[in-house]
């Protein structure tokens, strides 16, 4: 069974952790966000992609969700020495990675060959790939002014009230090699409980992609990132209060309506289930909640159960 | 008085210490070779720029010479991960400098402007100037074919028979802004006690400064890395039997005799003295060898005490 997984960073790797167990090796293709990286002391930094390679390495600092687990921070701390920005927390082990990815870059490799040649080092058997070989910046509009993703995010912890969101350079950005191939080729196709605004939405801007997964509609599963009106990881619970949305399982199913068919919803929100129903997605309740490995691989495998639902499940 | 110095790295730092004691803020020039930098994973590393000014600083790793310390090598390490060498010794520490002026380099800073940068970081008031913002590259010549220099040194140990020297970029670099009026201004010009063949050896091959030294032939002193027939440091002894020359102080002063009018020599090599004046330098006689740092700051002293004898010392 081939599954090809939309995905943010922190947000998607639990339910990627229990995928990459629940699926043969080399069944897995998963396409990562890259609106969320950033150029900093000249080095290319891929936050989603780096979290996702290092969780399913069993390398990443599970505390925090991203870095190396056990790194050091002997280069930032110099860094800041030098009198420069300390804010993005670059470990040692980590900064091997954006070295090696930034003069594969500068010697005129693309950046899914950056991924590929990093997941392999790292044993991954996964395939990892961008969703653009082209730069897509993620920027947000905020009450203080336009503001990088980064700078949003971990300069400022998501704290402005976000009016609009733009991802720079996705109108010109084509999908990586073997993305709309993976998308079109999957059995089921899996949108991870990512951000939908800024983990999921830059994925859906670059060409094609958008129409690539609603081609595939009813082959596509969605695990909400809202449970009981919060979210569990990042800030889309605030970023949707920001915008206007409403917060809840029912105001992601509302976003992905026109292209995606089922969604996983927790428990929690049980009573959401024929609100949702009513916009034409199938609607599947269980524990969505991981907070074990055992859990990870539960609510993978129950997630890949539901495509063979599909012909009976769909109302639309 | 003001004090210029030609210097590489481990060999002259000692002295450099010692000098940065004993003459007052601001009134000591540092011109470094630049011939050993290497690009080596995309960043650019100026090993002697390094050594010099983690010297001063006061943060070198004294037990090696070079590198800071109490440095880790976490980045290193997971470098050799993603199949890039490792047998250059890049501390994480180390790494920021190295991240630091790469960046500055990309960004149409020059050498000189990072030299100043690191060095201003790191509370340094010796002015420290590379030789020449161009790049000069030095390529061994060995038995085994021409290595980069690095190669030859680090890599292979300087163990390869070294047929000549190159450096590649010299004949068409110009002096970094403030060389040649660092050494026309000086009261007295030091030579350290580097490797003359490939330390001193590129700072002169660079435009003009061979001829800049010469002009002030008479305020010039060198001293003799070579003691008792030995290099204290580095391959200087066994790269001069190589090349078949001499190896001895008497040696040192040949390659120096139309630029250097005095050489400082070790007491164990007083019975060379009268060869070497008969080459029409003046010699003086101390101890050389510097263990502690009263050593440094004592033969520091000296040696600009030599400055005050030239009217009556110079023989030539």
């Amino acid at each position: 069974m081939r599954i090809a997984a939309l995905a943010g960073g922190v947000g998607a790797s639990k339910l990627l952790f229990g995928l990459s167990r629940a699926t043969p090796p080399g069944e897995l293709t998963i396409v990562v966000n890259t609106g969320d990286d950033i150029e900093m002391h000249g080095l290319t930094i891929c936050p989603d992609l780096d979290i996702v390679t290092y969780t399913l390495a069993g390398v990443v600092n599970a505390s925090t969700g991203w870095g190396i687990d056990g790194d050091t921070f002997a280069a930032r701390d110099s860094l800041g020495r030098y009198g420069r920005e300390t804010w993005f927390n670059l470990g040692d082990r980590d900064l091997a990675t954006h070295i090696h990815r930034t003069d594969m870059l500068h010697r005129g490799k693309t950046l899914s060959e950056c991924a590929e040649s990093i997941r392999r080092a790292l044993g991954v058997e996964a395939k990892i790939l961008p969703m653009s070989d082209e730069p897509v910046r993620t920027q947000i509009e905020t009450e203080n002014g336009l503001l990088p993703f980064q700078h949003y995010f971990v300069k400022h912890r998501a704290a402005p009230r976000v009016t609009k969101i733009h991802f720079h350079g996705a109108a010109s950005a084509e999908p990586a090699p073997g993305v709309l191939e993976a998308i079109a080729a999957a059995d089921g196709i899996v949108i991870c409980p990512s951000n939908p605004l800024i983990s999921i939405g830059p994925i859906l801007a670059v060409i094609g992609i958008r129409d690539a997964i609603a081609a595939r509609r009813a082959d596509v599963v969605v695990i909400s990132p809202i449970v009981g009106g919060v979210s569990l990881k990042g800030p889309s619970d605030k970023m949707m209060a920001d915008l206007g949305l409403e917060v809840s399982a029912l105001g992601v199913a509302r976003m992905y309506r026109d292209i995606v068919g089922r969604i996983i919803i927790d428990r929690a929100d049980a009573a959401l289930q024929t609100s949702i129903e009513e916009l034409g997605m199938a609607v599947s309740v269980t524990g969505t909640v991981m907070r074990t490995d055992e859990d990870k691989v539960r609510l993978a495998t129950y997630t890949l159960a539901q495509f063979k639902k599909k012909a009976s499940g769909a109302p639309a």
